[in-house]
């Protein structure tokens, strides 16, 4: 129906990309023969609807795309304003994020706290005990935890296993990048049993500043101390009866994790090809990737505490409700705490996933190599 | 898993609702009280939270939370001056959108047209010809309708059927509505066989100033012309054997049409028990609502002279081509003008449709209701 683009299967991508979307030099070298060869055949369907036109008709587009372009040269300078309204207000976070981390982390404490100091104390205490309870005394404990538990989307990629280790986290930050174009959220860790890094990174990579469309997402691998890595399961085998070796034989198996957010879905090389299923089931998973980034970003950092008293998802709950999708009324029989690992029927919208995705490669082996 | 909130499915809506999200009066005052009773239920959990923390951590928390406040007010001041700045470059676009409809529609001829006025006078041609060859001459015909079609979600809506009707087409335009907060579409028709009305309008009633959450949507009602109704067919069926009745019984059919977009899914009465299948079919529904809509508001309005080149669609191909989506490299088969009918795996992605939309009742009765 529409000048013989037909046979390209773009199903809903890049559904609310401005016009003036522009693609880094970088990107662009990176796009493969084939690519290239299906451009200049839209290039070319694009000049045939101008030369179709009568010459009176085509004079009057070429004014029209004048005007057009004066209007992209005035979008381009407000995004470009837009970006520096979102920087200012960064900024002016800035300190209120600082003293969130001091109060959280117990490096401040808050009025009326240091006067009331009643306890018993610490050192009269005895081995394990004293050092667990000075712990919890410290500001307030598992904070990023429990703000990123009461999130719907994060909740259901914090396993219980996991929640020991995503009691260190210290901090949550994010910033933009530019080159090429997309954020970078960083997870500050303090010294724990499971893992080397003080700092976890995740990275995505946007084609697009304004809208959400996502090359590829990049994760820290994570140094897992032995036995320690929350992403694999030991299995033990018993060997196969008649066998030589009596052993029994241990294996390692993927298991979810929040901590595989750290290593997201790669895409395969561009010469590679791959069937539409597999397509599609990295497509979703992207997206729910992305789905999670965005939601750490958006949600949890600017509204941390909102989130951890519960503030927030109650306001979230309050709109899911007007948006027709509350199926169930009865508040009484909270279920127990099941993990929830249905992962498959994750609902992910608004974010559009998209190709890329590459481990960061780190210098020294790690001892739990992630998938 | 996260404070006996489990038992509320929610499934990914709101996933990028900020805090600070506001309900209007009027929204809240719409509120059943089935409602009422689960937000009651939200609250005291709420409480439960800091009730369950240390006399100690609570303090801190509660510093926390007013640490919290300061950054919501920054975020609202935000959010105001982000809005005013977008009101300041609409009004910047508003005199390149007007001589966009000028030159489209004729209304001022470009430069070097008038000049080269060589051809025969149309006085000096008969009949019908006349009138259609005239239509032609003026301004850039069907300029709308073919920026839509390249578009391939608006293409997937318009019918062979729509496409007379929609060379009518003057103008589209936009404006953000405040109360309720949202945004209006506007078609502009020129004077046609199909319809009375000179101004379709579609208006979109958002429940989140920031994120796209939708309440609900509401069309111009289109008093259709006698047999001019394209979003119905008329069906002719022949009397059963033995009937007394010998005449062809006729029947009238909903049937696939652009213009159904103006009257868009309704939601039922408050008190109206809907299973999940039904919530999840009009959640589809209403999701490809907003998508055609806010298409045509971030898309083919700004930049309609390139949707009808096709240099955008071409510039989203790219995009799409990038983000792993293209699975069929021949360009070559074209595939003929079949409708594109499979309504039903339509791709949204990104918006989230939601609770609610009525058709707006018109006064006087229209010559084809709508569904």
């Amino acid at each position: 129906m529409s000048d013989g683009k037909d046979s390209l299967d773009l199903s809903g991508i890049g559904a609310a990309i401005p016009n003036s979307a522009e693609l880094s030099a970088e990107d662009k070298a990176n796009l493969v023969a084939s690519i290239k060869n299906t451009l200049e055949g839209l290039a070319s369907r694009h000049m045939d609807v101008l030369e179709s036109l009568e010459p009176k008709v085509r004079k009057r587009v070429e004014k029209l795309r004048e005007i057009q372009g004066q209007h992209d040269e005035l979008e381009a300078k407000f995004f470009e304003e837009r970006a520096a309204l979102e920087a200012k207000y960064q900024k002016l976070y800035e300190p209120l994020y600082s003293k969130r981390y001091e109060v959280v982390n117990g490096i401040i404490e808050v009025e009326g706290v240091t006067e009331s100091a009643d306890e018993t104390p610490a050192e009269q205490k005895s081995g394990d005990e004293t050092a667990a309870e000075k712990k919890e005394e410290k500001g307030v404990p598992a904070f990023w935890l429990n703000a990123m538990k009461n999130h719907e989307i994060l909740a259901e990629e914090i396993q219980e296993r996991d929640e020991e280790a995503l009691k260190y986290l210290k901090d949550i930050k994010w910033y933009r990048i530019s080159e090429p174009k997309g954020f970078k959220l960083e997870f500050h860790f303090d010294t724990n049993p499971f893992f080397k890094n003080s700092v976890l990174t995740k990275t995505y990579h946007m084609i697009d500043e304004d809208e959400p469309i996502l090359e590829k997402a990049i994760g820290t691998e994570i140094e897992w101390y032995p036995g320690k890595c929350l992403t694999q399961k030991v299995l033990k085998k018993k060997p196969r009866k008649g066998s030589k070796n009596t052993k029994p034989i241990t294996k390692t198996e993927d298991c979810e994790s929040f901590f595989n957010f750290f290593s997201p879905p790669q895409v395969p090389d561009d010469d590679e090809e791959i069937d539409e299923d597999t397509a599609e089931q990295l497509q979703n998973q992207m997206e729910q990737d992305y789905d999670v980034g965005s939601t750490i970003r958006d949600k949890i950092i600017p509204h941390a505490v909102s989130w951890f008293t519960g503030e927030a998802a109650q306001d979230e709950d309050f709109e899911g409700i007007i948006d027709g999708d509350e199926d169930d009324d009865d508040e009484d029989d909270d279920e127990d705490e099941e993990d929830v690992e249905s992962d498959d029927d994750y609902d992910t919208k608004k974010t559009k996933g998209a190709a890329g995705g590459e481990g960061q490669q780190g210098e020294r082996p790690a001892e739990c190599k992630q998938q």
